[in-house]
């Protein structure tokens, strides 16, 4: 079965690269994806499967049912671009000036959809069920995958799998992680109140500009005091507004930054840590404040048995244009594939796609690019997973 | 002849205060006051007297001779206006829309003008020579005080003094100080810069809000423990401009302050420190810098004697409309008469001006009234003051 | 009535040098003067005056009753030693290794018995009473005056005057100053409670440097921005305890302090602010704390017209030895005078007495000498106060 | 031949115990354990071994020759004791008062004694060589491996084990693991000098609590900022030594500290760091420094294949006593085993020895006790890491 899987993929290649780059001209924003939602859903709407628009937002959910009994299996592509000029010099550029798909999205879609149609012409045969979730929103918290899951996408779902296109990675190779891969991120913003005032009466007034100079201080010791060093955090204040008249005491600032940790426990001691180095500050410089603290993307926790089952898959399929299959360390960035993991067991795993024209820039770059070469080796390491998922040679 | 001078004054009232009615309607801002200095010059140009125009920018310098030998004495009043949009409810309100005379300089002007009359027309019996200085730009650094010295409004003075109205002290009161008054005053700007990168990777970047924090922080230690606790000093970082994306570590920011300080050693220590803790900073936090650290007024200085010699020839004109001639602590404000003291001995004093109606605002508020009775109370003063000085009673 | 005492103490003189002498080679630490007391009772035993022992400690008070009627005045000496190891090269070297006589307290006293014996052998030709104050411990607080003060010592008191030798102001000035003089002090000592343990492992423990370390940076805000700058007010930390083994988390550290002000307004805002920082600090770093913040000596008021008196008094005698009679800056330094000031009015000055010699210490040195001329000088300069005050010349 | 050398050491069980026994009896402190090296020796001594004593210190060396041709692996037990004076409730205490067998260097000599006997008696029939490195010092930097290792105890060797005793693990676990396994460690002592002064008068003197203060507040950046976040480090000033008089500026302080990373590159980075922000804080400050800053104990890193051999030859064994074989987290603690493994592959692991009596207390604690079956486990273990080692059932 796998191997009649991968010839199809093999003959829909061409496909793949056209519907890739239509995406690629005409990409969205995060959570304004109507016209790639419907450009979607045209492309299953003859084919004898379920199809669910508008899910979540514009998500897509189409169920391809096996003719075998056996479990369900979701697989995931994003499909929202960026707030980004491109500037990247490709036949097929962005028609849309400002917005770009500069993160791949375009390239998951494409392979997904194309290994949708495979599956579905193949599905008399398959010991289960496909679930196809075509994701919107992936790049702008509170991001898609958590209003789809809400709204009923992973219901009858066993397990997910996903995989993101890296344009630093080589292409030919796939990475994958048990555990955890991706980090978790809280966001902040603290509105420090004090007095304004002449700059040569300071008794008379509350600089906020010094009390939130010691708030950033003393905020680096959550870090270097109150993590257990073997983990991972990042407290990190972006923004520092403080713009005022020189001899001015400035009556207030406002802070905002990003915090990244690899477990929902230290997630919480930072937070923790935080909200009371901000209480103590207030109290310590007399000033009030106003906090939002909020979680998005939470760590991204990839199944043991799923992760193995990843590997396994996709070296025993012996996939010619897949050179390596490669342990990842965890990174810091994130990722809402996350949502659905904290659901369900899964895996999600990356596929190089390093150009081999040397135009090599990282993800979000308005010169982004990736090979296209890398979009059948997705489609087709997917189609192992799901062939080893069902237990199908 | 102070009898009579006091008379001419008393006759003169009604022109006093419609000329600080006429200037209070039409206030320009500093560096740009050409129409109030051609009104200025034109009240003088029928008179038998030295004008010269123009000096250092829009000064006027008007020199009346004595008819008796002795020596010569400048009196200053300054006649810019601010960038604020006039809210008092007077029937002479400003016609320029968004510039107001909020610190009474128009009635400094208007007072010294009438003064100038009297003293003109009484100049046979004078035993000294009188120099009229109007001086533009009071309120913005550099100010007009400097351009004129260089352009020679103190060639062949031997002395000087100005006149400050109030509105927050009480009209029938003169206050006056020996030796410090009015703090001088520094400015800096530094830009720190770090560089940029992603939140979640602090090791590839330099956070300049971090390195910009301490800075604020240590910058503390100046004022704290590097001073003379008996001596006055004040370091104010009014702005901290390091606004930026929440997730992205800052590149760079910029931070803007003032410095107040009432002795050019305190200035120059100040100073010292400022630069030494910033240089240690950057190699601290492996920053770089640009840093503009300037002097702007100097700390007024009121010579003993002649601030003596105000309190005395003021005392002795026993002038019914003044209550009290009080002294005043030295305050944090700053002023560039400071820099005719550099130059002369001389004395500069304050002429309560609060208003009787109840309308009682800070300078520089957009409803700021002052209390028109306190010009004929200063140009008695000033009077009394001449009148000592050349030992005419 | 004056120049007879003014002779008589000239008389007096050498007896005065024996006595101050005498109490160099015997000094005694703060609260421990029970021989140097005993001392002083014995040269009275003899004379008719009263003499409580005993007061407050070791106090001695000889009250002279004039034999006219009249106000009554206190004259205070101090006579308590200091643990220092004597180096200074004298034939009358201290007796009692590591307690000196380094402050000139010895001097006080020896010219305030040779005064008292003066005046009370003029005793019947005085319009009023002169109460003598031998005061122990000023040294040390909580200091002997507040204790004598308590025990009654100045009851039916009008007003009271003191005076301190001053090693490195020229023999023959005298300093004096209405107002303020000497720095009000509050001391404070706070042990900051964390958690120890292994310096590996930051986030089971709590660390007690880091958090005392933010407080010592947090505490130089009082005098940069909670101060009107025009006071006066330093915070010291003199002492942090923190010694421990370099790898383990120290769980506390202790912080001792000492802070100065010139107003009782300035000392409470001081304490707030301080209190307020340690409260918030407790709060942003989660450790305890035991403070003990207290008052010891007040700031030192001179009365203005005690000390008009003192002026118009010293001035008016034409003492051949006092040159100059100058008016002194307020300085830092702290004196228990100040309660009796806060009680009666009255005034302190300052006898200069520098070597001629060379021998050139402050006070406190182990080196300190005295010039003994200054001894008369400052018989001669109390006689005149208090023929000023009895209105007597 | 695994099973006959098994055998033998049941058969030895009790003699282990009563060498641990009377080990434990007879502490010695590091550099110091002259005597424990000499009991060592002369175990050995009438053994057909060669013996080398006073190795790097009071080394033994004991090399076992194989009969049969093979490589030559060493087996490591250290022997110091540690300063603490034994509170355990046992019949074989201590009885150097103030010196203790806390951290079971005991059991580890006792056990590889017993299994040195053993594979000695089976000499002819090992594929391979066995060298025996009974170590002092391990408890104090610079430690006794690095000695030794000089001293020639590593030459012609191909591999190393070792094993620590855990009293907080399970008796019947052995805890393993690949790469690094164990922190470096980093060591320094800065004294920082400013000028003393009186606490009133700041301007004159610099404050060195304020300084150092200032440098334990920038020194969190290193571990916040500097380090990526994947990477552990600590940072930790166990000691700042700044007690002094209340009220005097204190001149001087030292402070201590210790370091902990998990790769060499990032112990360099904080050194690098480290001395940067002290650098740079002598500038801001004007103060001067001296610095000691030392790395003693590297990184323990483990080799894979060692590694792997371990867990496989354990494992293989089926040694009943042993119930599991668990990959164990990375630790902040440091071991100077790392300096033989920075010069040969080898692999240190951790045997369990939680008491079965509820004694349970961490390492170095005065209560500590082990669980004496822990030794037949070590020695088992060790052996079937030796069989496997030379290819040997």
């Amino acid at each position: 079965m796998l191997n009649q899987l991968l010839q199809k993929l093999d003959e829909k290649k061409e496909r793949m690269i056209e519907i890739r780059r239509y995406l690629h001209q005409h990409p969205e924003l995060s959570f304004k994806e109507e016209k790639t939602a419907q450009y979607i859903a045209d492309f299953y709407k003859d084919k004898d499967v379920n199809i669910r628009t508008n899910v979540g937002g514009y998500g897509v959910v189409v169920t391809i049912k096996g003719g075998l009994p056996g479990k369900t299996v979701a697989l995931r592509a994003d499909f929202d671009g960026l707030p980004i000029m491109e500037e990247a010099d490709v036949p097929f550029k962005s028609k849309n000036p400002g917005v770009m798909h500069a993160c791949g999205h375009d390239g998951h879609t494409a392979y997904l959809m194309i290994l949708a149609e495979a599956l579905f012409e193949m599905k008399d045969q398959l010991k289960g069920n496909v679930v196809i979730l075509h994701q919107p929103a992936e790049e702008t918290p509170p991001g898609g995958a958590m209003a789809m899951i809400e709204d009923g996408c992973l219901e009858g779902v066993d397990n997910v799998f996903g995989i993101h296109l890296m344009s630093l990675a080589d292409t030919g190779e796939v990475y994958y992680r048990a555990g955890e891969m991706q980090a978790g991120r809280s966001y902040f913003k603290v509105k420090i109140q004090g007095k304004g005032g002449h700059g040569s009466m300071p008794h008379t007034s509350n600089d906020s500009i010094v009390a939130a100079s010691h708030f950033v201080v003393a905020a680096q010791t959550i870090v270097s005091r109150r993590i257990n060093p073997f983990d991972m955090a990042t407290v990190t204040i972006g923004s520092f507004d403080g713009k005022g008249s020189f001899n001015i005491i400035k009556d207030s600032v406002e802070l905002e930054g990003d915090v990244r940790t690899m477990s929902s426990d230290i997630r919480a001691t930072v937070e923790k840590e935080f909200k009371r180095i901000l209480a103590g500050l207030a109290q310590e410089f007399d000033i009030t404040y106003d906090l939002i603290y909020s979680h998005d993307y939470p760590v991204l926790v990839n199944d043991n048995d799923m992760t193995g089952l990843v590997v396994k898959g996709i070296k025993k399929a012996q996939i010619p244009e897949i050179k390596a299959v490669i342990e990842t360390p965890p990174a810091s960035g994130s990722e809402d594939f996350a949502y659905y993991l904290q659901k369900i067991p899964g895996s999600f795993f990356y596929v190089g796609a390093k150009p081999a024209n040397g135009h090599v820039y990282p993800h979000h770059h308005p010169k982004f690019e990736i090979n296209e070469d890398s979009l059948i080796i997705a489609a087709k390491a997917m189609a192992a997973v799901v062939a080893e998922y069902f237990g199908q040679e």
